[in-house]
């Protein structure tokens, strides 16, 4: 189940990148597994992650491989990612088999093993097979390729609960020539701001200064993946990596970064789009504009407690006009000195809610109709301000319940 | 479906106090809707109310009514509420509904339009029908009665999605004499804390200062509804009165208020529980403890950020003892500073987490068992300071989900 299907894009090849996936037998699914990403030794790489206190072994792995490399002026030249099992929640254990994955795969490189960033998503808090996934790494390091093709069998090699592959391709003008920018990404349930069981690998030939490719990341990042939401629920596992490899155009001038900066946030609100359309269960893709705050924090909170709210994902569900759940999540948003006389409600074209209660035009037919609709846009004016936000968001169905009371079993 | 059965307690008759309940087909169950509760003209009355910015008209006009009654010296004398329609959302016209049904029922008392106030419960954003509204007032007034079958019609009046009837009652001893405390509450979803849609109604026949009623009610009621969850959203509508008749004992000594302000905590938990018992598709009723926490406000962020995660909430429903999802919804709440390694999570007896990972003891076998409990204790301890928080909460079943995709259908 997923809200439209976006079709996998053709991916060009980028000079020095290839990937290799393998079933290695991890998870119990029977299906590719284990992907090895390999980047050229001119890239820079940057990455953000999970901000859960309680993060799974990889992340911290990832942290201190990318940290070391970065004292020795180098950048990670593979991203080892298994599914299957998330190395969450196993302690000492989990810091072991995460770095002896790592000294694995580099080991087939020729390579320290802080060259390798691993990550891990599935269950929490089982140990890694170990086994399994060492014996994954030589078949999948053998099956490295740059053709398209292979950046469509790492999209499916990262996939928990996700029915969708999701990948996004840009080519960025920059006067007479173009860099590119390649993306895949996983996730579908445990989503929201601050990363969420997500993992995003972006690689683009551009030649973008670490620092530089550090912020510009994270900028796109607060306008993608943290402007969305399933279910509240953050995981121990998130991250998102970008990679630049140095091979094509430098990205150096204003309008060069600004132009890189577009088109960086396109891939990754198109891959966070992506996650929402094949959100566990669900039935409708929700774009919700909060504008008219006080403050980006204020739209953001209000954004949030909607797209949070229970009854109003169920009211999606059911494709009911129920404003007065709306109009309640709103009112009840962390929003000092709030005005609800100044606010208005609408759902696409229809006014619902003004001066307090249900807009004067209102009709239940009008309301009814937008609401039949697979995607929503919900816009939310506070009459406060400047400022906005817009965060995508899917409904609450029977499947969703369905999907995570029987994940494990 | 509802977690346990709690009967309908015997309600002693309090001096002064009558209840008259009628069917006045304001909603489309066909049931009992519309109840008077009248007080006598020695009581004090306390009442809390939502947060919600858009808090419904009848809130509003009962804020002001019980202001006005203040500002005389006077208390009210009837509670007027019904069921089937909130009144919110509703604007001027909402306003101007609320207070014609507080002249009716002055009108038939004798009394001017502020010794009543109203509540109503229900649907959002549809006018209250006046019409049956206004025809019930007499019957409802004529049906006053002080016998404890009087309560249960009360209790049963006021219900919306509710299946079981909420009552509590409790006797205090203070030394030879006794004061008794009545109450009877709806509510099972939309109920968080600043409380929901909730509406509370509590008789004693003690004699209290006002100014005392209200802080011994503001505080039972933060360690009672301002305590449980059932899906994280706050409703427009949420009242909790308190009425002190006088006829009986007064409170006035230390020991007097600590042994009330007890009783008084005892009939709200009471209470607060039967509305997570009978959340909406609540197959499990759970207590979460937070213990070690460096404040109150930390202790209740972890509690609440815990008990509204959808994963915990599915796997509580699917009986399944997944405690990385206890344990991810611990590492995202707002703390600063957390020492994941000194967190244990407990399962009624069996500990789940430690050292940052699974207990070394855990089996799975073990956390099945618990998991397979109607009702189960989750205690998580932050090792921080000495502050602590108990919440109750449901799990997410896929009857919610029914409940909420079909409430007006």
């Amino acid at each position: 189940m997923a809200v439209g299907h976006v079709p996998f894009p053709a991916m060009p090849a980028l000079d020095g990148v290839r990937l290799g996936t393998t079933r290695a037998g991890i998870g119990k699914a029977g299906r590719r597994d284990l992907v090895v990403i390999e980047l050229p030794d001119t890239a820079s790489v940057a990455g953000v992650f999970t901000r859960n206190a309680f993060c799974a072994a990889p992340v911290q792995v990832a942290r201190e491989h990318l940290a070391a490399c970065r004292r020795q002026g180098q950048a990670p030249r593979y991203w080892l990612i298994n599914t299957g099992n998330a190395n969450a929640g196993t302690g000492a254990q989990g810091l072991d088999d995460a770095r002896e994955s790592c000294r694995a795969l580099a080991a087939e490189a020729g390579l320290p093993a802080h060259r390798v960033l691993p990550f891990s998503t599935g269950v929490i808090g089982e140990a890694l097979p170990m086994e399994a996934l060492l014996a994954g790494i030589t078949p999948a390091f053998a099956a490295r390729s740059g053709q398209s093709e292979a950046w469509e069998q790492a999209a499916a090699g990262i996939l928990t609960t996700d029915t969708q592959l999701k990948g996004a391709s840009v080519e960025v003008p920059l006067g007479d020539r173009r860099v590119t920018l390649n993306g895949i990404a996983k996730g579908s349930g445990m989503i929201r701001p601050d990363m969420a069981t997500m993992l995003g690998f972006v690689v683009t030939d551009a030649a973008v200064a670490p620092a530089l490719l550090e912020r510009l990341l994270r900028q796109a990042v607060d306008r993608s993946f943290n402007c969305i939401t399933v279910d509240s629920d953050t995981s121990t596992n998130d991250a998102c990596l970008l990679a630049a490899t140095g091979q094509g155009a430098e990205i150096a001038t204003d309008d060069e970064i600004r132009a890189f900066a577009d088109g960086l946030e396109q891939v990754l609100v198109a891959l966070a789009q992506a996650i929402i359309r094949d959100g566990e269960g669900a039935t409708k893709f929700v774009t919700l504009d909060v504008v008219g705050a006080a403050s980006r924090r204020e739209a953001l909170d209000v954004a949030f407690t909607v797209a949070h709210s229970p009854l109003v994902k169920t009211a999606l569900y059911a494709s009911d006009a129920n404003w007065g759940r709306i109009l309640a999540a709103v009112g009840r948003a962390p929003v000092a000195d709030f005005d609800v006389e100044r606010v208005t409600i609408d759902l696409d074209e229809v006014r619902l809610v003004e001066g307090g209660g249900r807009a004067p035009g209102y009709t239940e037919a009008a309301g009814s109709a937008v609401m039949a609709r697979e995607e929503i846009g919900i816009r939310i004016d506070l009459g406060r301000g400047d400022s906005d936000a817009r965060v995508w968001t899917s409904d609450l169905s029977h499947e969703y319940v369905s999907i995570n009371a029987d994940y494990r079993s």
